[in-house]
This record gives C-alpha cells, sequence and structure tokens, in this order.
C-alpha cells in the first residue's frame, strides 16, 4: 500500500557539462534540479508512494522550473513555500576513471537557508504521515535550516511518524564538533539512521572488521533507541568503476547485501536512493534481508542515471535485486 | 567476387534518446532506421557485395527517409514498394551497467505488415542471386508477412538460390507453437540456419556442453539437409560487458571461434552482424574457420557502433578477426 | 479567483526535426507531447487555473512520459486513463518563408481512439466544474471517441458546466458531411463556440466583410443559444510572418480585437493559446473587449514558443495586450 | 517523362558553425557537403530525373561519406573516381542582418583538381544523356580541370546532349581575362547559358534597363548560337531579407519571372536550384514562362534549407510557383 | 596605432537557454560570460586596441573559465584579483516577436562587489592608459564597488586618462536618487559620456525634439566641462526588429548618424558596443562623424552575435558603416 | 618557481565525430585545435609555466580561432608568425572496445610547413629561456620544417637553454632512414629525450627485458651525452582501456613508474602530457622518482580528458600521482 512520506531539504540547480568536459572546457551546461531529500522524495515517488517535499525556493522562473522538475516526477509540492532571493546551485562536473569528480557549491544565501516554521501547516503535513526523511545537510546550511530540522523533526515525532535521518556528515559546511552538538540535540528524535560511520571503524580498509561495526552500531542503537541503522560501504575502484554493498542493524539482526560490481554514469544520488530504497520496501512491508538488497540494488541502478535522482519503477530494481545483472536488452 | 544478395524485412524507425538517457527523462530522440534483414544488407554492402532489400514503406517523407538511409549505404533499393498507412517504430533506451536496454514497439499496422507478393518481380529479383537471406522476426508481424516469407523462400529456391535464415524467435510477436509451426513449413527451403536455439540445451549455463550442442546442430542439419548450422553464444556480464563467440557446424565440421571481450555501446543488430559476416566471408570463398571468426569479429565491432547496422569494411575486420585488439590508434 | 476547467482530447507524441531541417535531411528528433485540448489544459494552468485533462495513454513509458509533461505544467492528470496499444504521434517540420510547415499523423489505432466512458467517473469530474472544453478533432478519430464526446457534453450540461467547443474541421480526418452531422446533434450542449468558419463567409479574402459575419454569427448564436461565438482570422504572408486578430459575438456586442504582427517560430497552437485566454479571462471576469485582446494577444505570443502548449503567465500576456508590443529586455 | 541528366564538378566538404555562431566563436562545425553541379545534380534527382555526376574524391572515409551523401539523395555514382589525396573543404558562416555570410576556401590540391579524362568513359556517359551541365567554377580550379571541362563539353556535344553553362565567374578564383579567354573556346559547345552579367549592363542598380538587358542576351545567343539564356536577379537587403526574379530569352521571347520575397536560411546553392529547377522543367516539356516561374520557386526554396542543395519535390515547388507563399500549415 | 585602455567592472556567468526555448522549458543552457566593460574591453582588442580590464572573480574553476574566455579574446587579465566566494551569475532568455527577453539577476555577494583598491597597482595600471572606461552599473552593486568606481575615476585622471563613463542607469539596482548622488561626485572626473537620458527629453516618442536634445547635452557638457557626450536612440519595433540611430556633440559640433535596421539575434551588449566603436574609432584619429557612425554601425553588428560581446573586426565594421548593408556572401 | 619554456611545431584543426559515432555516419564535427608540441605548452602553462609557442598559422579566421584557443589556455602567442594559405587538418575518430581510433591527415601545404627563421627574433625566444621543447613529427613535414627544426636547437643551444625532444617516429610521415639520419644531426643539440624506442628492445611484449632497456638507454645517453632518457610502456588491451608506465634513465640512476590502469575518453596527446609532466616537475626541482611518477600520472589523466591537451592543474595530478586513484567525488 502506498504511504504518504515527507521529506525537506535544499533543491539546487545543478550545472553539469556535458559528459566528458570539465569546467574549464566547456561552453555549454546540462541543468538538473538536484538535493538529497529531494532525490529520496522523486524515488519514492517512483516506488509507488505519495512522496512530499518541504523545501523553500525563489519566486521566479527558476525555482518554478526547479517545482516543475518535481511535479514531473509526481512529487507533491503542496509545502513549498516560493519566497526568497536565489536558488542554490552547484556546478558538477563528472570524472572519468581516474580523474575524480568535482563539485563547486555555490549556495550561500539561497531561498532555504531563510527558511522558518511559521510558513508551513505541520497539522496538514504530519498528521497522517508515516515516515519523515531528513539529511544531516539541511541543518549544516545556516541557523535558521539547522532549528528548522530540529523543530520539524520533534513536531514529526508529536504525529507519530518514523523520523528517518541521513547523517551524511559534510565537512566542507561544518565542523565535525558543530555537527556533532547538532546531533545530540537532534538523535532523540531519530528512528531510523542512514549513514553514520562510527568513530573507531576503519570504514575506508578493504577488509571491513564487522564485529567491531556490529558492536557501534548496536551501541548507537541502544543509545537513541533506534528501529534501524544502515549504511553503504564503497569500494571506489576509480571514478569510472565502484563496488557496493550494505550493512544494517536492527538491534536484533545484523544483515549485508550482495556486493554490486557498477559502472558509474553519474555517482551523486546513489545514497539517496538507498535510502528511498530501503524506506519504500519497509512501508511495503519487505524483509530485512530483502529490504535491505532492494536498497543496495536502487542504489547501485542510481550510477547508471544521468540525474541525481533515481528514475527506476520498483519491478525494475527488483529484478536487479533477485540477481538479475545480465543487462540484457528487454524486447 | 562481389556477389548479389537479396534480403527481405521491415525496416523501422528507432527513436533513441541520448545515450545514458532515459524514456522517462530525455525531451529528444536520435532517429534511425533498423531492421534485423536491412542491417544485414547494409553490411553486405559495406563489405563489397550488391545487397538489395525487399521491404514496404510508406510514401511519405519519413518512408523516403528510410529509404535514403538505405541508398546512403549502398543498398539497392529497386524492390522497395512505396505504400501502406505508416512506418513501424520502435523506441529504444541503452542500458548501462545492471541496468538493460529496454525496447518499446510500436510496429502494428505499418506498411511491411500488408506485404503481398504481387509487387514484385521475382524473375527479376531472384535470376542472378546467390544468397536470399531472412529471418524469424517478418513471418511473426502479419499473416501476409507469414504468406509472403513462405512464398518468396520457395521462390528463390527455385531460382537456385541458396537461403539464409536467422531463426530468431521472439515470443513477444507469436507463440513458440506458432513458431514451430510456421518453421516446419519453412525449414525445406532453407539451407543455412543461424540463430537456432535447439531444445534440451542449457544455453544460459556457464559451462555449455558442447557434445550436445553438437549433437543437436548435427540432428537439425541431417533433419533439414543444411548447408551450414551456426549460433553465437554470449555471456552477457552486464549491459556494459558482453563476451562473445560462436559455434558452427556443416555436418563433417564442428567449429568454435573465440571469444570477444567487449564494450558495448549498442548491442542491438549485433546477431544481424554476425549473419552478414558469415555469408559474406562465405561468399569470398574463406574457410569455415575463418568465415566463422571473421562473423564473430564482425559482431563485436558491431557492439562499438550507434547503428544498429555495422559500419565497417571488410579489412578493417580481418584485422580484429587475425586477434588484432589492442584498439591501437591508426595513423 | 482560479475555476476548475475539464478539457478532453488526444496527447500525442510530437517529433520534430531541429529548426529548420526537414524531415528528409534530419537525424534526430525534437520530441514535445501535444494535443489542442492539452495544449489549452496547459495554457489554462499557466494563468491559473485548475485545469484537468481526461484522456487516454498507453501504460508504457512513453505514455508516462506524456503524462509526466502534463504533470510539470501542473495539469491534473487524476482522470487520463493509462490502457491501450500506443501512443498517437505526428511528425511536424518547421515551415520558414515560402516554404509551409508540414505534419504527418500517425495516430491511427491510438489509445485515445478506444476511449470508453465505463473508465471515468464523471460525478466526481463534473461535479464543481465551471467549464468542460472540447474540440471537433477528438469525434473525427474513432467510433468511440465520437461517442465519448457527444456523452461527456451532455453529463457536463448536466452537472451545469459550460460546454466550450473549438470547431476545428479537419479534412483529413472526415468528410464535411460527417462533421456537420455530428456536429448537429453535438451544438445542442455547447454555449461557448470558437474556430467555427460560417458557410458563405469569405474567411480568405484580405477585405472580410464583417457585416456578413456578423449575420452569420448571430444566426448560429441563435439556433443553438450560444452565449458566445469567436474566431480568429489569420492573414499568413508567409510561414514566418503572419497577422492576427479576432472577431466575437455574445448575441448583443459585437467584438474585434487589435491585429498583431507575428514573427512565427511555431504556429501550432495559436488556436488553443487563443481559446484558453478566451475562457481564462471569462472566468476572471474580464469584459468581453479585455478577454477577446487578452486571447489574441495569448495567441500570438504562443507562436512564438517552440512547444504546441503556450508558456506565458497571465502577467506577461497582460502587458502584451495593453499594448507593449516592443520586446523590450525586462531587467 | 524522367532524363538522364549528367552535371561535372568538384564536390567540398562544407564545415559551418552552427546558427548564429562565428568562426571565432564555434566550437564545433555541422557538416555538409556541397559543389555546384553536385547541388545541381541532387535537386534534378529529387524532381524525378535520372541524375548522375562526374567527379574525383580521395579513397578515405571523408571520400566516401561524400559519396554516400549523394547516394543517399540518389544521384548515381558511377562516374566518381576515388582518387587522389584530399577533399576541397570550404569553411561557411551564416550571416544575418548586416553581417553578411563568410566563406573561407580551403579547395587547393584537392583530388578533383586532378581529374583527367583517361579515367572516365565517356562512350558509357554520354550516349543517352539529355544535359552535360557545367560551371565556371571547375575551369577556374586547376589546368586539369580546365582541360577537362572542355574535353568533356566536346565530347558531349559529340554525343548530342544539350550542354548547359552556369558562367559564376568568380574573381578570387581566376582573372577576368583569364576567364574570357576560356570562355571564348568554350562557348561553342553551350546551348544554354545561365548566371552570365553582360558586360556594360548596369546590374546592381534598383532600375534594371531592360531593353539593355534584352539586347546584351540577344547578342550572345546569336553570338554562340544558343538555346537559352537566363539571369536571376538579387535585390540583398540584407544577409536575412533578399527578393529575387529571374530573365530569360530563347532568341525569340524575353521573359520575366516574378519577384519573390525570401527570409534566408542559407542562400548557397540558390544558383544551383536556380539551374535545377530550369533543366527539369524544360525536360518536362514546361513553357518557357513556366520553367522559368518554377526556377525562381525552386531557388527563394532554396534559400530556406539548411544545405547547399534544394531539398525539395516537383509538387511542392509547383505550388509556389503558382503563387502559394502563405507557409500555411500542410496538415 | 593601437593605445592602452583599461576597463573596470564585474564579469558574470550569463546562462542562457537554446534559442527560443523559456526558462520554464529548457534542460540546458549555454554558457557565456558577460559584463558591460568586459564587453567594451573584448570589442577594443578587437580593433586592435591594447585592452585591460580591472575585475574579481573567485578563484575557482569558474572564476578561472571567465579569465580564459577574457584571455582567448585577447585582453589582458594583468589587473585580475583572483578572490572571493562566488561569480556573479544572470540568467538570460531570448524573446522573439513581441515576446521581451528576460533577465533574472543572482549576482549578490559576488566576488567583485568587495573590490579594494588596495588589491591593484594603480601606477602600473594608469602609468601608460589612453582611456579608463567604466560604467553606472559597478557603483549600484555594492559600497566597496562605488568607492572602487569613484577612487579608480580620480586615480585615472591624475595620471592623465581620459575617463569615459556609460552612465546606464538600473533602477532593479538603486534608485534614482542615490544614482544621481553618486554621479555628482563622480561627474568631475569624467570626459566622455555615453547613455545618458537627460531629465525632461521624451527619449521614447517617435519624433525625438533634436534641439531639445542639443540643448540638454550641451547644458551636460558645459556643467561637467565634457569632451564628447553621445547616446544611441533605439526605436525597439519587436524583439526581433530594431531601429538605431545615435546622436553626439562635443559643445561644438552635434552629429547624428544614420539609422539601421536590424535583425536581432541578442540585444544584450548592444550598449557596450557601441561605446568600443567611438572610443575605438577616437583613438584611431576618425572624425567626430565618422566615429559616430561606426559606433552605431558596431552597435547593429552586435545584435546579429550570440555573445554580449561584438565579435567583428575594424574592417568588417567599416564596410557597413560606409553603407553596405547588403550581406551578401563573402568569397 | 614558474620558469619560461618555448615550444615549437604545428597546430592543427582537429574534426571529431561526437562521441562513438564513425566518420561514415556523422553529420557533424566537434572541432578542437591541437598538435604535439602546442600540448606540450598548454599543459605547462596550467602547471604554473611560462609557457611560449613557435609557429605558422594562417592569417584567416581559422587560424585566429587556433591562435585564441592558445590565448584562452594561457599560452603566449608572441612568436606565431600569421602567414601561409591554410592550416593543417586532422580527422579524428575514436574508438572504443576492438575498434581503434582512426586519424585521417589532411596537413600538406600547411602554413607551417613553409616555417622560415627569418619571420623569428631568436634573441628575443631564447634569451631567458629554461627549456626549448620540440619533436620528431616538425622535421618529418617538410624540408623547411626540418631546417627550422635544426637551426632552432642550435640556436636554443647557443643561448643556453636545455633542448628536449619527443623522437615520436611516424612511419606515415617520413622512412626510418630519413630519420635516422635527421636524428644524427639534430641529437648533438638534444639534452632530454623522450619517446625513443631503441632498436633491438622488444617494446611490444609483455615482459619488458629492463635490463636491455637500461643498457639501451645508458648507451644512448653516452653517445650523446643526454641529461635524461626517458619513455612510456603502453599495454593496449583494448581501445577503451590501456595500462601504462614509464622508465627514466639519467646515466646513474634508472627508475621504474607505478603502472595506471585507464578508462580511455581520448588517447590522442597522452605522450605530450608526459613530456609537459616531465619538465614541470624537473623545473619545480622535483626527484627523479617524483617526476617520473607525476609525468605518467598526468599523462593517464590526459586519457580522460577529450581534448588532446591536458586540462589539469598540478595539484589534481599530484592527487594522482601520491596513489590517489579512487576518482571520489571532490565536494
Amino acid at each position: 500500500m502506498a504511504k504518504k512520506i515527507v521529506t525537506m531539504g535544499e533543491l539546487m540547480l545543478r550545472l553539469s557539462p556535458p559528459r566528458y568536459e570539465r569546467f574549464l572546457n566547456t561552453d555549454s551546461f546540462e541543468s538538473y534540479y538536484g538535493g538529497g531529500e529531494a532525490n529520496v522524495a522523486i524515488s519514492l515517488a517512483q516506488f509507488g508512494h505519495n512522496a512530499y517535499y518541504i523545501s523553500r525556493l525563489p519566486d521566479n522562473d527558476i525555482g518554478h522550473s526547479a517545482l516543475n522538475m518535481l511535479r514531473r516526477f509526481n512529487v507533491k509540492t503542496d509545502y513549498i513555500k516560493m519566497a526568497g532571493e536565489r536558488i542554490g546551485i552547484y556546478f558538477s562536473e563528472t570524472g572519468v576513471s581516474m580523474r575524480p569528480s568535482k563539485v563547486i557549491y555555490d549556495r550561500k544565501q539561497s531561498a532555504f537557508t531563510q527558511i522558518v516554521p511559521e510558513d508551513y501547516d505541520f497539522e496538514r503535513i504530519f498528521k497522517d504521515c508515516a515516515i519523515y526523511a531528513i539529511s544531516g545537510i539541511s541543518p549544516a546550511l545556516s541557523r535558521e535550516a539547522r532549528d528548522f530540522t530540529l523543530y520539524t523533526a520533534r513536531k514529526a515525532k508529536e504525529y507519530g511518524c518514523i523520523v528517518s535521518l541521513d547523517y551524511n556528515y559534510r565537512s566542507k559546511l561544518w565542523s565535525r564538533q558543530a555537527c556533532d552538538a547538532f546531533m545530540q540535540e537532534l538523535m532523540p528524535y531519530v528512528d531510523i539512521l542512514v549513514g553514520y560511520i562510527p568513530y573507531g571503524v576503519d570504514w575506508e580498509s578493504e577488509e571491513v572488521n564487522y564485529e567491531q561495526v556490529e558492536r557501534a552500531f548496536l551501541e548507537y542503537i541502544d543509545k537513541y533507541n533506534l528501529l534501524l541503522m544502515a549504511s553503504t560501504i564503497r569500494n571506489s575502484i576509480s571514478a569510472s568503476n565502484n563496488d557496493l554493498y550494505a550493512l544494517m542493524h536492527d538491534g536484533t539482526q545484523f544483515v549485508q547485501s550482495n556486493t554490486y560490481s557498477i559502472r558509474v554514469v553519474n555517482r551523486i544520488g546513489g545514497g539517496d536512493a538507498f535510502t528511498a530504497g530501503l524506506l519504500s520496501e519497509l512501508l511495503y512491508g519487505s524483509s530485512m534481508v530483502d529490504a535491505l538488497e532492494f536498497a543496495v540494488a536502487a542504489s547501485s541502478w542510481k550510477h547508471t542515471i544521468v540525474t541525481d535522482h533515481n528514475i527506476a519503477t520498483r519491478e525494475e530494481i527488483l529484478k536487479v535485486a533477485k540477481g538479475n545483472l545480465s543487462g540484457n536488452v528487454e524486447r
């Protein structure tokens, strides 16, 4: 059964040189609109859910184009305030082989950074909402966004929503200390935690110590009374080839997905596709094992898509999750 | 020595989102014209043969554009009837990694489905023709096309042409039963059979049982008094990477080609390139071993070409068939 | 105040060679989705109305892309049945100077041609609907579409909607007789008639006889008890330059708009933009004179837009309707 | 009745910045293949004639692409010798308003400049040929091309072909003296002369003195015993807008066409389209008046086409020649 | 003789939908870099002068791309400070017919707005500089930019440079009062004034009162002891067609240029091309009449160029200024 | 510290079908400008050096576009003579998998082939120049170019520059004998030799005999008193995948770099990027080991760039050289 899910965050204009060109030799940009939580909402809508998105966009043609993109992919735009001076922008250059992808942010002073609770009717938003999905990016953007994140998480809890957080620490946006301090305030309202890398776990080493991870997960689950904690583990062979799998714990069971070998088209949004896949399958009542497998399959599939949001139906991902990786022509 | 070869089938308009885009996020289509037997004819023309194509296209600008494409690649268009309401269309989305390519057909009621013998002068067509090449797709399209296929195969035989059939069973077009019934009528006129997967052979398993295949091939060769029977075997690692080799039997000798590792640009038409390569080399008088190697090299090369037909000279394929796989710059 | 308006018709895939190319020398198509009544709905949505669209589209990726396009431009898609085999297609080549634009239709057997009332809940559709807008194209497409047009016009009337008809006779789709016969059945349910050219009026002559037109309008208004009857009059100097104005009668007053000199980018959809402009302003309570001026300004503006639907806000058109034709940079 | 017509000249690679860009700010070139006499041949083929082209192209992929283009548009390529080092190239920037189009030639040492009679079988070429069409460009390119032009004109005459010459003096290629000297040798073999501007006629003045022109035409017709002499007269208002008409004399009758107002897409090849239109209609047996009107209509139409050759059917041009200039959508 | 000229201002990233698309239906942006004073510098460099540009750009790949664009067109970049957070951006949609071009600015907080004198060595900059060209845009951007404008104008004067000001009042950036107040401070340092519309002159009326204009010009020249005062007068028939001429006074002589009818490709930068043309010819020693004619011809030519800066050589503009408006192909 | 480096050679227009298309099915070319020594100069400029380029280009818009490209990437163009008839051209088709890249040269009679010392002021050029970098391509182009190469190498030596030679033997341009004879004359002026494959060393075998190579290197170093001798060794798995490493000797130490696995975007210019990387690091004072590692990393990186010149900063390459091959997104 399709459920109402609400996500919240900033939607930016993404400007990308056509494939293989660099910023320094391009003369045009392909334009997309992207943002972690919007990516989650779009993917959930494609999977058949009733997806809403809370945001703030400038009331000009660029803001309306962003809004239209969400509508095109069936995200409900009722909770988007059209106000503020500018849309956040990021320039994104796609890497290949040993040349990494490169992102230049120009998101300061964006409409979203001035988001305030007064513009939203939370009774209407959270009343019949199953999950409220947020990320660690929004609170790093401004004091207003930080307050808004905390306020809405608490509100969602009051209305009985499950709160899902993609931890997503970004060192360019705030310090570890600022992040930790904020998360201590936020975590009591969180039920599902994705993308957190516990201290002391050597994530990058080729031989991940699973016992260590399990211990760290359990500790965190206990501390914050979480329903679930999950993380993807990526082996980045090059900008063109990645291996990906995931680990998840629900306090009782510690599960690991298969590993997917990926030829990368666009890696941005891979984590958001994972979150969307996981939440979707949980709502569809899948088992922990199946939900995790679906989530990693969805994330892998996303790497083959030029946009930051995943364009895939539930049926397409299920085939991959069930092991059909041959890429045979469907005709 | 270049020979006259005639192929017959439907030529469709192929509409493809620019590379990596999906149907759901494209705003334009690259347009090509493709169809199995036309692909064979074009490839044969590139290899230096005198290639003719029997078909039926609507007498409008889209039909004429299709015709012009054949002319551009030196296929003789004398046997194409310009009549009927519409051109068959197929939408084709190119896959990558675990995301498969996807084809949506819109070919019902096409001009070709109403093809009738009265519009063609078979004396002129088959008199000096060395090979008549058809496929299992045409008879699946309509009653008229089925009758036409049978009629022309019989006619070609009367004029002493070698008849080549690419079996190419498509479950979306007709049932196994309907196909088998028709093929029982058709096979007595066939001399060269390509692309048939004998019942009871486990083609998909990684360890193909060659003895089993040989037995099945021999049985079929005996039953229908075939000159040759050949099949490619593909290991589809992903939509981006395929391994390919082929097996062939002439009733006496059972030969196997080398295996080619392919980075796939466009897989559609790979089988047609194989057929064209095989027929071309047989006409050029190559040995069975060399002809099969050439055919697989041609098929592999086709996978690097954006169109469905192979754009390659005989010299280019010969280099690959002789083992030059380095892709070194030619300058 | 924004009102609910429902339109009904076929949405087609439009395939156009990039600007100035012809069908015979193009290698790609820009893809849009267009259809007269969908164009009206989109334009109404841009003008701030609550626009719904009744249609039938195939349940494949092309059908869903068409659906997504409507969503993107804020048309409500609740009344679209996803069923049937194929989407209607039209190929459109843009003319310039004395070279006319050219359209090739491939819409037979489309999903829409099998539309049936059983798939729709008319209570829900027409209950609070102010205007139901249809055209003379739909009934020309199939028996089912003809029946559906008549059925829904009657239903709309029952629920108190104003029924608007764009006459739009197309000689390639049906005969004058068939059209007249059907219209005699339909007209009793029609309140606003657009695009009808009365017999005996020499529309094409440079010197239109306004008295003759007024008499013909009045006769028609009386016969069918119409609220309004309006028509645009186009002087096509070349494919690149058109002059446009309109006439309207409400039984009492006969008004004429200013004439607009247009440099044409894409003429298709000009009539739909006129209808949308007229209905929108009538709903906003504008005077007959102002509504007609707005409608012609909207139609003129549409000629500068590459899509078949008008992309314009009410504010933008109002400026033009008030005489600002200088095209000065807005910055 | 379709007739065999042979043209001869150089086919070049044309490299053009995408519309409105200049050489100095482009990063890509649209590639076409163009050359005056090839343009004539292609246009004749579109009008339904049996068009052949004598030329010389390098035996590399660029030369073969040029050849394929001719085939695509149904020009017979039997008389093209694949030999020589390079294809001639010209860079062409499209002007607009007061900014003129700009052409940079890079055609020295091209394959064509080394053309020799030994490579061609003139018995086969001219035996059943109705018209041999040449221009004043070829003899300006090299000594070999000059000799070849003279030799083939004489040969064509021997076989009873009508010889048509487009005078086309180009000051950058040779001096007036060199041109005049050569033309004195060539003119005795010429029957139809197009594009010659008689000395002493003030062609550029707005008020052309028709009596003066007629006298000059008659003098020339008498001197060389011509069947026909014709010229277009262009009023170039700007790079974007041209007016065009033509004058023709057959020794008895002096006729003038209507004047066409043209919005220019690409002016290059306008003269070739005129020649093709004139020769085509003469072969179809039209009257002098009709043939001239068709030729100017064809030339005008060509200005709306991006390629240098005219893409138009006889029916399309006949509509324009009969006065249908409205550019109304054909649907 | 080429002279050193220094201009100063903000260089922005310009993002434009491909021709005819609107912001609301584009999926890509052509990217250029533009800014009034940079446009002047580029045009001067094309005319053969030694052009320098003072500015401030962020030290990231987008800033460096902007820098590289200036280098490409031969502007000296020695006086550009690479510092600050972001590049100013403007989105620009090109109008056609009655649909105006539309510009959305996103330039707040740009690197340029924090420009300070400490980063520049004015001894080196102004020592051998003939003209320092500024505009009324820069001082409207920030307090720092206002101070910098005033400071550098004074400095330039000290070093004996002629100071040229393009008045260019923009109501969206500051109030009339703020502008007037600042200009009263700045004008004492100004020698050449372009683009100022005197109070009380009805500029927009079709019948400009030249005596009134002359009086206003003279008054201003006297008040500020100007060398020259000039303005273009535009009749904007539509976004696609403009007429343009100019008036100039040197305190003694009042001259008027011819009027140019322009088919507009991109109007932005037309004023900058005028300024560049005027300054260039004055430096080349042309008469007032010739310099003004050249300046208007240059401005007209600019309207045919897709970039905001003029791509034209002095020779090209001289031809137009001398009356060659036919746009005949140069070959 | 940045140093002045001078390179010399031919800059050509490169015309490439958009990715994956072949010459035979393209309708447009992406245009770049490339040439071995220009590639070296551009890369050096990106690494922060003061790079100059000696060349000869035609004084037309194509020549100036080539010049502008060099300026854009900060190469000093003071030593480029604008004269001669045409720019050299090469057509380049990008291979994939077993299909090799293909290059068609059209560079005969180019402006560069007529280069003469009289047009250059060598006192100004070499006075403060650290390195003069040439290649074995230039002397193969014409007698003038051969003389110029030898003359300038001697001149550079006189002024105390280090002379670097990329041996780069091309069998299509001259014979081994002609090359050897010339090199015997040139080598006495050479200090750094790159890209020479000693006779008798089996370079292509998978197991390179390092002792044999070292002996050959040492012999050559002794014979010509070289400072350094280096070569890359490529294992071309296919056109899409290459492995690359390098060997270098300075007479004392024989060093080998790591091997880089490369997914190839455009292989052309890989050797030039190696040379630029090596010279740059030597000038920056890096150790032999570090310089070689940097050079191979730079060459590998180049393979991911669409242009022939490397677009990379020193920082970007240093990261790769230090082992960061993960291609992780930089954000």
